[in-house]
């Protein structure tokens, strides 16, 4: 295998698709997707998972690039076909997991609704939510709840992967950070968020898992879509075949991920391989239909007094996916159905 | 080596004592430590990391406990002295850490405080709060600080790591899924946990860092000191030397570790390796000291009608020890100075 390049490579900023495969194990297998998710081939040699990877990106990543390079020529021999139904989530197991309110548009809704004015601190800085990184569901796997009567929600999101970045940096210094960017469905179950925040709880049953887009993807992958710390990318959810929302990702954005990860830096230093999420993307004038089932019931029970649609139903699909300018799926689809396990309230 | 126990063998559930050692990565070297703290064996040839063995308990555990054995009996060939100054915490890296509120009684004395009852609710469930598994400090690492404005506190409570429990387990079952237990320091900013409050959102930045015990222990080290899902033990916290906590961790313990983990896996299963912290101590009468200085601070506000007791300085130590009936050490120290890095007001 040809060396990797040395610490003066020009590949410093590496264009570069990766995706886990299950295979039996907690953490699955690392393989390069090629650039039209057509193509995969293991890593192994170099890496076994992409917590490895972060880990030590400076001395891995440019070995990865090269065999990258390979696939996209069809150059790479044991290259096999890409099945998203095959992958966990990129990164399978998290040690750090924060989601920030990037698009306060449903927040404000919600404030709207309460008769109240959006409070200040939500345009000041963004509010963020510690989750957990060891519920991460493949773009494929079920989602899992013991009854409908929870309150069964999507959330459609993005979501990025940092290096090590230090305590106290600055939204820009924060941005070099970023390693990957991937696609997130946030599960929620409003009932059960609804009687947590009664008791002074932040959520937490309520939100039993986030599903992750089979590929994750560095930054320079993304190319004039990465701008100003957004993907200036159309985000598409699908509830059982039927697009309900269209969302530029940019566009509503009121904080960029270079601000949601300094946000989070500010008392201590994030880890290679947290996870940062921008919760459920939103559109300022709602126009551009809805990332999660809560906004959507928040409209309407501003405009007719109580909501109307109501939250997913055994056997229901999610499909949330995002094209480059091309036409091209750029991190493939989550594809989840939802499983009921046992219905208490008959 | 001696070929491990079979599956039927009596050492299902094993007394154990582990550790992990800096060696300049991120998961560190895990080590077995003899019972009286005094030697340590590194692991090698069975696993390298506490999380390896949590992902394959009843494989690696009877290799581990034949070592553990054979260090104690003083046959083990490479044993060396353990120095809890060179440890990280036990597991350095967690994918999933929550924070309950085993103890309420600082709760109920904040509610007092404000004039109001303890809701019912907090006597009825635990409240937990999700923690994140990337900000474990070793047990001698140092508290540090951007500004002692912040009102820096410390909080001396227990956390168990656990194998896999499953989605809807009792608090019974629950206990079947501990494999270890250590001590925790999780340190609080006071006066940004009441920003973050005011702006709605629950403790993340004001929750910089938590530092464990050099050593993690099982249950069956526990022996007649762990049951009815509590440790029947002492927590003692010193202030610069003072001893200022002497809490029986069992007698102010409303909510045991099984209901803890109930609580957290209504929705959703804990796989192996999840942390879960008590909380910091307290005893109903208070008369056994305190656990945090907010906890002191509400007394004397109770009382006196303000806080007299300042939070920690630049300097300050804090040392956090459990002893056994005969009065060694359990899990060793937990002993943290607190550094500031630039006080930003003068």
């Amino acid at each position: 295998m040809t060396p990797p390049p040395g610490p003066s490579s020009p590949n410093a900023h590496p264009a570069m698709k990766f995706a886990t495969l299950k295979d039996g194990s907690r953490d699955g297998q690392l393989v390069v997707v090629s650039r039209d998710l057509g193509t995969a081939h293991y890593a192994t040699g170099i890496a076994h998972r992409l917590q490895q990877v972060l880990d030590d990106w400076g001395f891995l990543a440019p070995q990865l690039q090269h065999l990258y390079d390979s696939l996209n020529a069809g150059r790479a021999r044991h290259a096999f076909p890409f099945d998203p139904r095959q992958c966990m989530a990129p990164l399978p197991r998290a040690c750090q997991c924060i989601e920030g309110r990037a698009y306060p548009h449903h927040a404000a809704l919600e404030c709207r609704l309460a008769g109240a004015e959006p409070p200040e601190a939500l345009r000041r800085a963004p509010l963020l939510r510690q989750a957990t990184g060891d519920a991460a569901l493949g773009p494929h796997d079920d989602i899992v709840a013991v009854s409908e009567a929870l309150g069964i929600d999507f959330g459609a999101g993005l979501a990025v992967v940092t290096g090590d970045v230090p305590r106290g940096s600055t939204p820009a210094q924060a941005l070099d950070g970023i390693r990957l960017v991937m696609l997130a469905n946030t599960v929620a179950l409003r009932s059960l968020e609804a009687m947590e925040r009664e008791r002074g709880q932040a959520p937490l049953q309520s939100r039993p898992a986030t599903a992750f887009s089979p590929v994750a993807v560095t930054l320079d992958e993304l190319g004039d879509a990465w701008g100003q710390g957004r993907v200036h990318l159309t985000l598409q959810t699908a509830w059982n075949g039927r697009k309900v929302g269209l969302c530029d990702a940019a566009e509503g954005m009121d904080f960029d991920f270079g601000q949601l990860i300094a946000q989070a830096c500010q008392t201590r230093a994030l880890r290679a391989g947290s996870i940062v999420g921008s919760g459920p993307v939103g559109h300022p004038d709602g126009t551009k239909g809805y990332a999660s089932i809560a906004e959507k019931r928040c409209l309407e029970a501003l405009q007719d007094g109580q909501p109307a649609t109501g939250y997913l139903q055994a056997g229901d699909t999610v499909r949330i996916e995002m094209k480059g300018p091309g036409g091209q799926s750029l991190c493939g689809a989550i594809d989840q159905t939802v499983v009921v396990l046992a219905e208490s309230q008959e």
